[in-house]
């Protein structure tokens, strides 16, 4: 936790766990070898359609995160990922959240997320029935 | 729109409607004659507990917005606000949202919203159980 | 002042300062008749090359700022603004500030500023020689 | 770079290499055994009371950053931090910056620098008297 993302509470802002989570989905992506490069290179962008954010506790300055993403739903045009935000060593679950994203292609226009990244996104990634935040 | 708040798409960065709404939010609480720091002297803070966006269009640089917010729930401990973000001027619909908060006291603890707060905020702010954004 | 422009100390996190001069001289730039779209229509663009902020006392939530900003430097390619931001109310001196903005073109190379940009910013708003602060 | 920090021009937005330099300075003052909790503890505040930045060149989104941090001056109340923001890869020089603090207490004076965190700063970190960004 930077200190600029905190607020006069003395803890993050609300506002910045879509941030966290982001970097965390970019790290995903990454790690499953689809850099944002290589998906726009290919002409796909995932538009963030929902967000939704269930706050548990408050993170403070310097405190060390851990954001857990999983992809949660993959289906046709839609991909949707859950998150949890824990701190990272006292496990304390802070945040849970979930991000829907439209594939579309450059004209802006829906399109089918393409076989490979749907591979890539791929069932293993999706985890066991249940909920996104037990470990 | 500030150009701080847009992203590397030209577009305002998804994270920063939560920060548009809770502009909308305390300027709601001022003019029902509530400002941050009166509910803060009273020992009530209004935590976030839960936060969901849609996405609808994207907002460019410059672009004058009109949030409109109003209470959709008040039981108990809780408070839930709806938000439509406009287009200033053409009014298109660009952002639908909703928070749900939790009054706690100075202890940090959940407490019941105090009469004079759930007056303020009361059942004429709550509109037609018609949906937030159509009007 | 934004609850997101808050730190952990309570105050506006320093780094916003500069948000809150851009969004001045934007204002100043539009009230000037030289909104961005026609400058960047005009294939002109106004890269900020250098920044200096001076902090006097810090604005706390909710405090209303007064950014004052005027054209100091005119010259070639350079455009130098300086700013003074304000509490509203009070007029206590929070910040002190310069930017310095090279012009470039479509092709990102320095160019000289156009004549109508340069009578826009012209010298009636360069003020007296006296410090950019005091009146 | 994370895309939250990005602008509409597809780069960094500039009051953000403040952050960065935040960061580093943080980072800088752990490693030198002065995490910032310790110094909180020991009554001790470093306030930003300057900052200036020289922008040379622009990161993109998904850059590599590497934020080289020295202590810059070291004498009574005060102490000046210069930074080089490199991109991380091509070593390509793209921000210097300087921002200057002065030690408060906790009833927010101005203090001598405490002789452990003068100690922890010490010479041996000031560099020779060659700029900062050269290596």
């Amino acid at each position: 936790v930077r200190y600029a993302e905190t607020d006069a509470q003395g803890v993050v802002y609300h506002a910045n766990y879509l941030v966290y989570m982001e970097v965390a989905r970019t790290a995903f992506t990454r790690a499953r070898g689809l850099p944002y490069q290589q998906l726009e290179a290919q002409g796909v962008n995932l538009v963030v359609v929902e967000a939704k954010l269930r706050y548990k506790a408050p993170a403070a300055y310097d405190d060390p995160l851990l954001v857990r993403v999983r992809v949660r739903e993959l289906r046709g045009k839609v991909v949707r990922f859950a998150y949890c935000i824990e701190h990272a060593e006292s496990r304390r679950l802070l945040v849970t959240g979930e991000t829907t994203h439209v594939c579309v292609g450059r004209d802006f226009r829906p399109r089918e997320i393409p076989p490979e990244v749907r591979a890539a996104f791929g069932p293993e990634s999706q985890g066991p029935a249940a909920g996104a935040c037990d470990s």
